[in-house]
């Protein structure tokens, strides 16, 4: 009896399985935390190993890009199918801080295995995500028989993500020639649970501002002039107030123009999953749900455009009271936004929002930081479908649909590379990404990198290039 | 030619003047800071200095008053008349801490006369005005021949006012049966200007509270949380935006509930003061007025109550920015009140407000400092057009009538003994209280001094105790 492709994978994964976990836990011994200086070493030592690895693997080309920060890895392995797409995959390698006195049972950065579960910080955010890649790539030119992948498959691996990317979107625009791709799998999310395997679809964009709001020149006296002239405190609150209507929807004159509406299609697919709005409140350690009206909470959180203030302050902070009306107060804002939004078209409409708002004697000044776009990846999109049938048969489930409600340096992959970014990711969310603990199980690791096996070949049969 | 009872007691004020100077200095060079406990032994000497001095001023009873803080002083010289009424007078002998280096051109400590000014701390604010009681007391028994004084006049100085007077309600209610009067008569505020002399008819009162909100039990993530549960920053926000309505009246149910409106008269005499808005707002350091609908400035800031924010804070202060639904959220709120509102009630009116407009899953708690009651005396009360006629023949112009913005401790003064309370200060803005080079105009201070002088007959003759 023939092997079918399936069987060819497991048995392939299952022959490399030990070489594959203790390549992956010599990696995890790097301490690669980009945010504490002393371990920039560390972050280089990563990238080093990293881009040995990727050639061991079989990568033609595997190079450290340095940058002002902590450097990337760039691989790739061309197809010898002229017709091939091309994938360029986004993982980081660098890491979250991580000491044993922080609650580790053991050594963050001596990995074991308990429970079938591989712990060292970096086992799921994002090691294992990215090294998986090494195994699944070999699975499928062992079970194809090829010697080239049967898409055109490049890295890019950041060694700065855990401290915000900040020469990320500088790197791919400098490199954007050779990182020109088809489409952006993603490796670094997760899927709803271990029983429910599933795709992210699109993440939020961001926008942040700060709003400073200056009244009197300094503090003065509340019982001398308190009820005629402007409190900044008051301006502050008013313009924050002001975000929402009763609805709980945004505001600001212009917000929604453009967004896309989800489809009832997508909708009913949220609805498939198993959500626990109890598990879920706890999960945000929270006592109540509420948002714009007429969305259901996963639905306001993946795909809805939001406002939060995240910080507000001004006058007396300390104990007891003091009677004055502050000189100044400023309040920290972000906007969450979604596919058919503009950041510099939300600036903009902010900027003007707050200006009208302000009362006469209250200057006031506006600081955006840099903004990430939204994306989002339709649901019919062929790559998008050959990720769903690849996990399906990785997992052996159907495989549903999420979003992410975070935002990420993948969107600057999208804008600048201006191809789809489709999320590839076996975390679960009790991997305790950032936490004491981290972990991966062991056989969801295997099945991610079973699901690239299964993925490129899917890929070039259903998305080729016109010959 | 006999002389006048006014001319008398110029004279007498006249031939006095270098030794109350010389005496009032000496007093000014004890640093009797009560904030500082450096000071402490200086606040105690300067306790005892008063007592002894206002023994030799012919005070038959001069007593230092011990409290938890810094002592008080009470004198009292009974009059031989049976029918006289009872006059307290309040002022205190600590001042505001002061150093050469926060901009004196001379030592505070070490008084001296620059341009007919006395310069040092508490020239002005308060030991200038304690004292100019005692040349005034004897200006009136040489005037008109008496031996003792035609009212029967207590003193209480307190040593903690600009402490914020932490012991002085229980002091008072210890005391209440000795302080018993049938007026009060406070010598620590200001005229309106050195043209323009006015009594003060009235002091606002003072509740206070911090409410504290908490939503999630920790900071969570906005881009995984926000828009879906509530975020008490903005709770926060929307309780100071709800303070006011759309013409800046406080919008807290009941709260205007018993205030004493302005009479026509009372308006039409705060119209007649010099008053300039652009030297106002200077002097606010604000760049515009706002405040009730249908009130002027003045009317504002002294005749009507208010809800002001004196601090807000909530989420991340520090510089850019930061994702997250703070966990918790605060704002400090004052409330200025008018004759006729009770601060209890007023209390009650705010938690009720509070609790009714916070969404689920925000908790919050109110705490509230002790309050301060409002004070007023009417227009026609006897006592009053005594300050005012005594006052008009020491300044030699029109008497105005203002009120004052502030609260303070004379408003226990009020509760406790159950007398109106009446402001006689001669001080101007321009003397710098709390400020660097604090002083006092020698004539202006001389012109406290003749106005007591007239004003203990003045009162004797017009508010006798029926026999």
């Amino acid at each position: 009896m023939s092997q079918t492709p399936d069987s060819a994978v497991r048995e392939y994964i299952d022959q490399h399985r030990a070489a594959f976990l203790a390549d992956l836990a010599e990696w995890l011994r790097i301490p690669s935390v980009s945010a504490q200086p002393q371990h920039a070493p560390d972050v280089r030592r990563s990238a080093d190993w990293l881009a040995s690895t990727l050639k061991e693997t079989g990568f033609p080309t595997a190079e450290v890009w340095q940058t002002p920060g902590a450097p990337a890895v760039y691989a790739e392995w061309p197809s010898d199918d002229p017709q091939a797409p091309t994938v360029l995959v986004y993982g980081h390698h660098d890491v979250q801080p991580a000491a044993r006195e922080d609650g580790w049972d053991s050594d963050p950065f001596e990995p074991v295995v308990r429970d079938d579960r591989l712990h060292a910080r970096g086992a799921a955010d994002d090691k294992g995500q990215v090294f998986f890649h090494t195994l699944g790539v070999r699975a499928h030119l062992a079970a194809t028989g090829r010697t080239t992948p049967a898409v055109n498959l490049k890295l890019l691996i950041e060694g700065e993500e855990e401290s915000g990317s900040p020469h990320f979107r500088v790197l791919v625009q400098e490199h954007a020639w050779r990182l020109a791709a088809d489409a952006v799998i993603v490796s670094d999310t997760g899927m709803w649970s271990e029983d429910t395997p599933t795709v992210c679809t699109g993440m939020r964009g961001l926008a942040e501002c700060e709003i400073r709001l200056y009244g009197p020149d300094q503090d003065v006296h509340s019982g001398s002039f308190g009820g005629a002239v402007p409190n900044p405190a008051t301006a502050a609150a008013r313009l924050v107030a002001a975000l929402h209507d009763e609805h709980a929807r945004v505001a600001i004159p212009g917000f929604y123009d453009g967004v896309v509406d989800l489809t009832d299609h997508e909708r009913a697919l949220f609805a498939e999953l198993p959500f626990d709005e109890r598990q879920w409140l706890r999960t945000a350690k929270s006592y109540a749900t509420e948002g714009e009206a007429g969305y259901t909470t996963l639905e306001r959180v993946w795909a809805r455009p939001t406002a939060e203030v995240n910080g507000i302050g001004g006058g007396y902070q300390g104990p007891g009271s003091k009677t004055i009306i502050p000189s100044s107060a400023m309040v920290k804002l972000s906007f969450r936004l979604v596919a058919g939004q503009d950041p510099d078209q939300v600036e903009q409409l902010v900027r003007a929002w707050a200006a009208d708002r302000l009362p006469a004697g209250i200057r006031h000044e506006i600081t955006f930081s840099t903004a990430t776009r939204p994306c989002l990846t339709p649901l019919d999109h062929p790559a998008l479908q050959s990720v769903v049938r690849a996990m399906g048969r990785a997992f052996g489930r159907p495989v549903r649909y999420t979003r992410e409600g975070g935002s990420g340096p993948a969107a600057d992959l999208q804008e600048v590379l201006g191809a789809p970014v489709l999320f590839l990711g076996i975390s679960v969310p009790s991997d305790g990404w950032h936490a004491p603990n981290e972990k991966i199980e062991l056989d969801r690791l295997l099945k991610g990198a079973e699901t690239t096996a299964y993925l490129w070949g899917d890929l070039a049969e259903h998305w080729r290039h016109a010959p």
